[in-house]
């Protein structure tokens, strides 16, 4: 379960439409606490709840330069995300494989 | 806000170990409900409540014949995770671009 906690974090992270729009900003580059409130009309203290909820699932870094703090993604944000959609996808697909070969290896009747 | 709900909702149901674990087992081929409790020594009522949860999250379909209702993960379930997490790094890609872009055009000082 231990291993779990990195993806049950992310999915929680993202599965709020507010920070998701936060993740989307903050993929086009950098931007302030002010600027990522502005979009969704959040107010700040709203804001740097759900940064820091980013913040403490691995998907941004935060730096304060005299008196504002600039977030940015971190590159592998998405990484762990990635990684399981991939092994589920070709679970998948080795799963489709099998039903094809199983239903080409079926004995035909005659087409009625 | 209308059209961010599939997401909010596939998110939400994979920020679940043990429903990830029921969509880990389920790529792999459809399942009963007796199958998907068992690896996570969970009870019945508990299962059914999660895959309930990846039921309507439009992730798994079921059906029952005679008693047991068996459940298979839909071919799409993933795909508007993978659109949402392709865009996300491609803008990350292109605001790397940019950087690099932008440090090119730096002029260079002397090494020392």
């Amino acid at each position: 379960m231990q291993e779990a906690q990195p993806l049950d974090r992310l999915f929680l992270a993202l599965a709020d439409p507010g920070r998701r729009g936060m993740v989307e900003q903050l993929s086009r580059g950098p931007a302030t606490v002010k600027e990522l409130a502005g979009p969704a009309n959040m107010r700040l203290p709203s804001a740097l709840k759900h940064l820091k909820v980013l913040e403490d699932g691995g998907m941004v870094v935060s730096r304060k330069v005299g008196r504002t703090r600039t977030y940015a993604m971190r590159p592998q944000a998405l990484a762990p995300m990635r990684a399981w959609m991939r092994e589920r996808e070709a679970a998948l697909n080795a799963a489709f494989d099998r039903l094809a070969q199983a239903m080409a290896a079926m004995p035909e009747e005659d087409e009625r």
